[in-house]
């Protein structure tokens, strides 16, 4: 009785999961063809009303209007991007094998491995990216490029731009044609804690808190039916100077050290957190410490005072730079600390500090390097600032990385995650709950669809992606 | 510190994860070709045992000799097909986007996304297939295949087996050159409870009950640091007997499902257990069945008599025919009844009856398939047996099944996956704990590898698989 419509004890979240579970089979049904239209409808219809959702957005979130406007534009980017890879066939690993008598461990029948939709899928938007991780973002262009109706978890931090949005959101498929009940929101800490459990939801996409994420985690994973939870939670983001580096080009590196690290007010889960360096006290005579705009809500802004406090306060940990602050501004902040101290009190660099700030931690040789590497769990980014070319020990540690981070970088800065088929925004826990899936980029609409192989099924009950002739 | 080694409560346990952990690195390191020859050189030395290897097996699973080669031949054949997968690099979903200034969002930077193994794997071998799925089967070959150490848990129903099978391995890896502590096993339930608990441990791979299976994803999904869990714990897999498929084919019908169903002494997670027909009786009156050979182990034999005798004893159940028994041997049974049953008493279909036992529910209409389908929640296999090409009727059945099922099948058995590309073996909860993955086919090694983005990286720095001029 799994897929079994029930009630949900909050009416409002009952409301729009049973709208979601109506449109279930609709959404299945529609071609690539249908789905496409939708995303592009959608993406057109926010461009369309991007000067009041940008106003709306700059109200709530208190970030400047260009940023707004360029990140209105990767949503809508993102959108049509899915579409062209519905059009093109190359959206989810469809396979077909032909029937093939001589097969080596014995005849092998026609099998055709298509995608279903996984069914309804919950939605948590995030605080920082009001448009792009929020309302009409990646987990619901993933879903929704795939087929799956969208109940999303609206993020208290814009609540107006979030009903506007949704608004936009249902109007562009409705003109669409797409099936009545497709995409849907609920508001409240609450509402989403009872819908994580609710047997109509079939999957979760979560962008926020290591605590938020692992609460909502445990109870996906707790219920009677368990169902994939893909949590992107944040990370430290650790960036390496190497000797050549800081030789060669440290005027460089700590410009653009300081531009990332400040960036939208340093509210990015790919901010550069913790930056290894052979000279702290070189590094931090060259910073020029901006001013940073406000937070995006009081809570973030008390959030990151506290834990900067906190990590501030460790043996050790002396304050290297700090920019001005002013009325509800936080002061730009830029630790530094020792390869040693760290090594004996790994918080100073696993603790997530998100806002402006970043701890320096010197190094004295390779071995110091490898070691507060070693102290890393997963983190979304990891960067090397190395000279012109990777030398040996750039290659080390561009090597042991990799065992660390979703995306590894090279000699440009994490903040920024382009939205393409190569990307990938994901990593081992803690950086996610789900380490092999992304939730940037179009490999991200896998997590929302099933495979399924048609065994000897004629054409006329084949999707149509795996027909002879079909898209592929 | 997720990665640091730490010490097990188990000495033995602590043993095979401290060798895991001193090959990940290396293992990481091996190119596709030196795992493609690690594969072969399993498969080659597992050929070469399989006399005694496949007496061995006859002794300790009472599986017959020509089921048993075959499955050698399998589980060889498996490991030569990610071999091949590994050599001509599409295994798995590497993706390069060049560096374009002219990308829709802003610039893109040069962009490649490979593999990383996602860390030392535990695999919980099964009863039921003493080669393709315990020691050297398919978790194994998908796990090594992309350079993640493996330890198996191995099965207490063919012991001697599992420590021949791994003598062959670890013999075979060392002389094709693999590190050190790339393989090696472990016994006990105890075990297993605790290896899954152990942080070296970074994905589970487990075939086996519902129960079993339950427990330990729990654990998993519990750690402080949680990981993927692959379970695949079984099904009663639906088979639907159209109208059409009754006037048309009943002989077939009823002759095909009567060698599916007691194949291997129906101890296949794929069997068909319950089958929807328009006419019980005259299927009844069709069955001859045969006698079947012992089961694996007492434990299952157990459950089996168990399990049938709860689903024989509810309401409205009947014998509708029986085949011999003797000294071990349990006597293949059909059990009988009907859709308004089935409705009222859920269980009936939903009870795995792990063992050669069916039951046959008689329809009266499409409404009476469609309710009884909507009762199921995830199965492994669902099957339509209609006329010659799909009727309304039967693609309606089709299509709903797709809903439920990991494959769905028209007009042949479900017993039987082939291990190919295209391949699907999975389905939502309860049939697995990982919807949107296989344990069999080549696709099975994406669920132990790890994305990463190489943002801007030098050849140098980058995976083989993504440099310009690579393997793809």
């Amino acid at each position: 009785m799994t897929g079994a419509p029930v009630g949900n004890p909050d009416p409002a979240v009952d409301r729009a999961l049973a709208a979601a579970e109506s449109a279930r089979r609709p959404a299945r049904r529609a071609s690539a063809g249908e789905r496409a239209h939708w995303l592009r409808a959608v993406a057109d219809r926010l461009d369309a009303s991007s000067d009041p959702l940008v106003a709306l957005a700059q109200e709530e979130s208190h970030l400047p209007e260009a940023r707004l406007r360029g990140e209105l534009a990767r949503t809508t980017f993102q959108l049509r991007l899915f579409a062209e890879r519905l059009d093109d066939g190359t959206l989810l690993d469809d396979r077909v094998d032909v029937a093939d008598p001589e097969w080596g461990m014995g005849p092998r029948p026609d099998l055709r491995r298509a995608h279903v939709p996984i069914g309804p899928v919950l939605v948590f938007a995030a605080s920082n990216f009001p448009f792009a991780f929020s309302v009409a973002g990646g987990d619901t262009a993933s879903a929704l490029a795939v087929g799956c109706p969208v109940v999303v978890k609206a993020h208290p931090g814009h609540p107006r731009l979030s009903r506007a949005t949704a608004t936009v959101v249902v109007e562009a498929l409705a003109a669409a044609g797409a099936p009545d009940g497709l995409f849907g929101t609920i508001e409240g800490t609450e509402a989403g804690v009872l819908a994580v459990q609710d047997p109509r939801v079939k999957a979760v996409g979560f962008t926020g808190s290591l605590e938020g994420g692992r609460a909502l985690y445990d109870l996906a994973s707790r219920r009677p039916d368990p169902i994939p939870f893909y949590g992107e939670l944040g990370s430290t983001n650790p960036v390496v100077v190497t000797r050549d580096g800081w030789e060669t080009r440290a005027d460089d590196v700590v410009e653009g050290f300081t531009a990332s690290f400040t960036l939208g007010s340093g509210q990015f889960c790919t901010q550069p957190g913790v930056v290894l360096v052979p000279d702290a006290v070189g590094f931090a005579a060259r910073l020029e410490i901006p001013a940073v705009g406000p937070m995006l809500t009081t809570r973030i802004a008390d959030g990151f005072a506290a834990s900067l406090d906190a990590v501030a306060g460790r043996d050790g940990v002396e304050v290297a730079a700090r920019g001005t602050d002013g009325a509800g501004v936080p002061a730009a902040t830029v630790l530094r600390t020792t390869a040693e101290r760290v090594l004996a009190d790994p918080t100073i660099v696993t603790t997530e500090v998100f806002g402006p700030a970043s701890v320096l931690v010197e190094y004295a040789s390779l071995d110091d390097v490898r070691d507060v590497l070693g102290l890393f769990g997963g983190v979304l980014t990891a960067t090397v600032q190395g000279g012109e070319t990777p030398d040996a020990d750039a290659l080390e540690v561009l090597d042991q990385l990799s065992e660390h981070a979703g995306r590894v970088i090279w000699n440009q800065w994490p903040t920024g995650v382009v939205v393409s088929d190569a990307q990938q925004h994901g990593g081992p826990w803690p950086a996610t709950t789900a380490p092999t899936t992304t939730s940037v980029g179009t490999a991200a609409a896998a997590r929302f669809a099933r495979p399924v192989a048609f065994q000897n099924v004629p054409p006329a009950g084949l999707p149509e992606a795996v027909r002879d002739g079909g898209r592929r």
